[in-house]
């Protein structure tokens, strides 16, 4: 199970319906945040999430992205964590993070470190990896993409059966690689286990302009969420403040070969009308939602997964 | 008018009902906020108090009781503030708030003082003052009583018309102060004018103990907002981490003669269910509210100021 849930989908300053950045992926036991923005520790009560998080990954350090750090450690500390945490951030970002994860604290209860990534540095969990990736916010930034390792072929039970293979713990064998025998033949695992299946990705941008290092490093993702901070009557100023519109961020996940879009970092001036983004969006890529607070995504495997888009192509979505 | 809006009840952690310490307080055109937990901001937007503030009283530099600076200083520079903020907070505090102001930040569009204040000292605006007094929380830390200067004595018509003074202009005057001239004689201004009454008092403790320096300092108030983290059965808890009880509260409230008591800082575990702390209030001092989020109380002038408490003494409140 991977589950995302948009805890703040506003742009630089809150409104009442949506607060500032920050998303919860669960996946299977591990809990982390992309972003946190002043008041998540509240979101994170309110949609359910629990606290139990490994890590936060921060894309860069502006306020509305990080300050939630202070007052979430605060409340772990009440809580009683012991366990460490890792926050991420980008190159020169360690100094401001340490001084938010010290505002007004003598000490933490808890081991909190604070690492610098660049693009491509990888932090490598039990099945799968977190991928910081270039993008461009007029400033250190980074986004990152959660991919799964690879998963075992699908089993050709038909197959197996045909070649006379008993069923029980031989077909097991079979699927985790091995060569078994079977009345004096040797039968091979890839005569009956299809080719390994990519795992699940989610890619989610922080704070960009659209840019080809989006579309590389969401490369057939299974959900991207990019911010969207404008519509298309805007884009001088998208371009001039470092942002993307509507139209921008859906060219990104059409170049990607995506299968979903969800656009977030919404200007207070579509707050309550996002209709526009979302109709701007899907004129590129059908594909597209506008996130709201409190929006939970179910990322389930895609039994056939897209072939890698070739190089600016377009690779269809579902 | 003076108006109070609670934007957050909460003690140390947010609930998803109460969020952590903020009281916005409008005296006729004057906006401000007496502390700034993280979320504020969104908190003002919710209740629709408005930014145009000219003060931020901190009562100590617990991170539920600031770190909303950051975020709403950035959004006042978002929708293009130029007037200069003041901030306030105990000795010591400075640094860390300078912290808070800067967090994530080059620079502001706005000129922010953060000022460092001792029990006693006074902060003055035109037709009243903020004065700091202290409280007992382990740590640096005032309570802040907003005082009204005092308003001339009520005009006595019926007398006025006795002593033959023509109604319009010389009414005015006299009322002003000046002696008039009525037929060949002298009419004095405390002829017809009562004694100066005093003016309304605010005053917020912030975290604390029950104190004899809040008795003193909300002597006579028209509202007394104070600390109530816990229920009496928590009443040692309540000492060892220099908070206050309903009742200790109250007791407190009783002996400043105070008009009303509005409980906020409420701990988690009562957050659903405060009636057993205003039950325990109300034993000692009837006038007590537990406030929420989003209460807004008028404080109305009272035509009959109460007497000073004797020292020690119990006044009976409204």
């Amino acid at each position: 199970m991977i589950r995302v849930t948009f805890l703040g989908t506003s742009a630089a300053c809150p409104t009442v319906r949506r607060n500032v950045s920050a998303i919860s992926l669960q996946r299977e036991g591990d809990l982390m945040l992309f972003d946190c923005g002043e008041g998540t520790q509240r979101q994170m009560m309110r949609y359910g999430t629990g606290f139990s998080l490994w890590a936060v990954f921060i894309t860069h350090m502006h306020a509305d992205h990080f300050v939630g750090v202070t007052g979430m450690l605060r409340t772990m500390a009440l809580q009683g964590r012991s366990e460490p945490l890792l926050l991420t951030c980008p190159v020169s970002g360690r100094r401001v993070l340490d001084d938010a994860v010290h505002l007004g604290f003598d000490r933490l209860s808890f081991p909190v470190e604070v690492r610098e990534l660049r693009p491509g540095d990888r932090v490598s969990r039990n099945g799968y990896e977190v991928r910081a990736f270039r993008v461009n916010h007029g400033m250190p930034a980074l986004g990152y993409a959660l991919r799964e390792d690879d998963r075992r072929g699908r089993f050709d039970v038909e197959r197996a059966r045909a070649l006379g293979v008993p069923e029980g713990p031989v077909f097991g064998r079979l699927h985790r690689g091995e060569t078994v025998e079977v009345d004096g033949r040797m039968v091979r695992p890839e005569e009956v286990v299809g080719p390994d299946r990519p795992g699940r990705t989610v890619a989610y941008t922080g704070d960009t302009r659209p840019v080809r290092s989006t579309v590389e490093a969401a490369a057939g993702a299974d959900l991207l969420v990019h911010e969207c901070t404008f519509a298309g009557e805007e884009a001088a100023r998208a371009r001039t403040t470092f942002h993307s519109t509507a139209a921008g961020a859906a060219r990104v996940a059409r170049d990607a070969g995506v299968a979903r879009l969800a656009l977030t970092h919404i200007s207070a001036r579509y707050s309550e009308h996002p209709a526009r983004l979302a109709r701007e969006a899907r004129r590129v890529f059908p594909a597209t939602i506008v996130a709201a607070d409190g929006l939970t995504l179910e990322v389930p495997h895609r039994e056939d997964p897209p072939a890698t888009p070739p190089a600016g192509g377009r690779v269809g979505a579902t």
